[in-house]
């Protein structure tokens, strides 16, 4: 089998898959009403969140346009700060659904600064929403989310957070932070196939829905809670991917968060302490890596394309290439939900084999 | 085991439900490329069509979605031909997104009429597009599309089909019944788990297309186009249900579309004979009864909650209940994908046990 290490889909622990596996059963009848509630319950604690928490049939992105179209109108300022490509794509969302959008963007590789999203806010007073990425999937960066959460509290804005590839793998007290709405999504660090997207909704976020003019259905929050107080949700939901959540959850829960975010912290270092080792450079400004995927730079004499190829092909291990401008110009090393520091160790010794066949030449 | 008699989710032969425990893969990788191309290919040759052909994850009511926010702006006339609750939400998503909708609603039970269709085409013709159910879940009856798409392709208009539970198991070549956009959903006749819908756009679609201004991202139809030429979808797509999907529509094409449609023929037939037999009425005109899934108006002396119950934990014959206004009127029985006489036959049998247990009592 391969060493899937892409920041997503993640490998899945066998259970999961094979609850996968499981007969059909009616996404209207006591059996799947049952499962809903026990995988929303076992959310919101790995959320740490009182608030409501929705289960959405659909990718990551379907959760950003969700957290967008519930609680903005056409013409709502909103500042989107950006430090990659999710960062661009959260702004982009809210700027076709019609909000008039700010962009706050920092260098790829960087972190944002909360400073400067508070300037920000106080240059605009009209500015109604702050939309953040925690963990920046492109750069392999995660934002000081604490440090945003305190300054877009005191602003007293609305907070969307786009938590994908964050939530459940590394600390994110959605509700201490404040997060109004935080999305994530199934084949992230919750080790579960992709097509499911998980958003919290506040109080707060509440209010701002009785107002909200963007035009909603698929993704509309009212309508999946009224159908959640029957143990349904609205649409036909992808009923094998809550088969294989709450047999994920009930591990996670097991294992416990503090330990999970351990494992990713140690995993992290781990995978940035390989990639120097080889003479390689993070890509992340290290103060600011992120622990659920790292960015490595392609040294200019190596062939990314060929580089990830040849560990496909030869070392069965699977990586990821850049995104957007930064194609070509590094690598990224996915280490969520299922991993551990020998998962890595194996990604390292690949690569100090298949590197000089893609052009390397240590110094 | 259960036997899942619900319009969808359907039981999925063991195949399909052993592919869905398959490890993951990477969604932008070789792999999946491959499993795209041929599934699409597959669809195509189902859907018997030469126009493109998409695979969206979300359930069917988001296929719907995007047939409505890649053709058409705020404020163009449409007309919702309703006959019954799927039709009408057809129409209020429409309406959602700003459509001026014109709804033609008949008699629940009763197919639409072509004729009248024709009248309300010509009384406003500022319409732009016409929405129609193929096949109504809600009440198990098959409007007659043929005579319905001579109409609309006399009109010239947008003619946009929800042929969700009717595609791939009853006739409907989408192309000679010039459906622009045909939307069908994986857990309906497909034999696979929720969590695709599956759609064709028409060249007249994609005209359409690029004057539409409804807002539209994650069902962006040009999105997922520039997508498939480098075989990925725009956002992670469900890559289980990919696995599945894959497994199933070989199954298909082996049986033969004409053997499928024979054969939901035979098995639309024995259940409405099965209910007759046991002295109820098909709820259905029955020129038009469906032969993916059978009404049968509930008799005024048994509790249809009652019955369902009964059913369930008894016979384990899961049947599904009437939707909005027709809860408690009505019961229904799924016969679409994986089904055979013989699991109809179980059905009337345990059916002839469980009524007079909840009132019946027959004449």
């Amino acid at each position: 089998m391969e060493n899937l290490r892409i920041p997503g889909p993640t490998p899945c622990p066998p259970e999961v898959l094979q609850a996968m596996a499981r007969p059909m059963i009616n996404h209207r009848g006591p059996e799947f009403a049952k499962i809903l509630f026990n995988v929303t319950d076992m959310l919101k604690q790995l959320f740490q969140t009182k608030t409501d928490v929705y289960i959405l049939t659909g990718s990551g992105t379907g959760g950003l346009e969700a957290a967008v179209v519930n609680t903005l109108s056409p013409g709502d300022k909103v500042l989107s700060v950006s430090i990659g490509f999710f960062g661009d794509r959260f702004g982009e969302i809210a700027h076709i659904y019609g909000a008039e959008v700010t962009s706050l963007t920092f260098e790829p590789g960087k972190a944002a600064n909360p400073g400067e999203i508070g300037k920000a806010l106080k240059a605009d007073p009209k500015i109604k929403a702050v939309l953040v990425t925690h963990n920046e999937t492109s750069t392999g960066v995660t934002n000081d989310l604490e440090a945003i959460s305190k300054v877009v509290r005191e602003s007293g804005k609305l907070f969307l957070v786009d938590a994908i590839s964050s939530l459940g793998s590394i600390p994110l007290p959605v509700d201490e932070w404040g997060c109004d709405v935080a999305v994530t999504a199934s084949q992230k660090g919750w080790m579960v196939p992709p097509g499911l997207a998980m958003v919290n909704v506040s109080p707060k976020a509440w209010q701002a829905y009785a107002s909200a003019r963007m035009p909603r259905n698929y993704w509309d929050f009212g309508k999946a809670k009224s159908y959640l107080e029957k143990g349904q949700t609205p649409w036909t939901p992808a009923v094998s991917i809550f088969f294989a959540l709450e047999v994920a959850l009930a591990m996670m829960l097991k294992e416990g968060l503090t330990n999970i975010f351990a494992r990713h912290a140690r995993v992290g270092k781990a995978a940035r302490d390989g990639v120097k080792s080889l003479g390689l450079s993070v890509f992340a400004d290290e103060r600011y890596a992120s622990n659920t995927v790292t960015s490595v730079a392609t040294p200019p004499t190596v062939d990314t394309k060929k580089l990830l190829k040849l560990m496909r092909e030869e070392h069965k291990v699977v990586l990821a290439g850049g995104q957007g401008a930064l194609e070509g110009k590094m690598f990224r090393i996915g280490h969520l939900g299922l991993v551990t520091e020998g998962d890595i160790k194996a990604v390292i010794s690949a690569l100090k084999v298949a590197l000089p066949q893609a052009g390397f030449t240590p110094k």
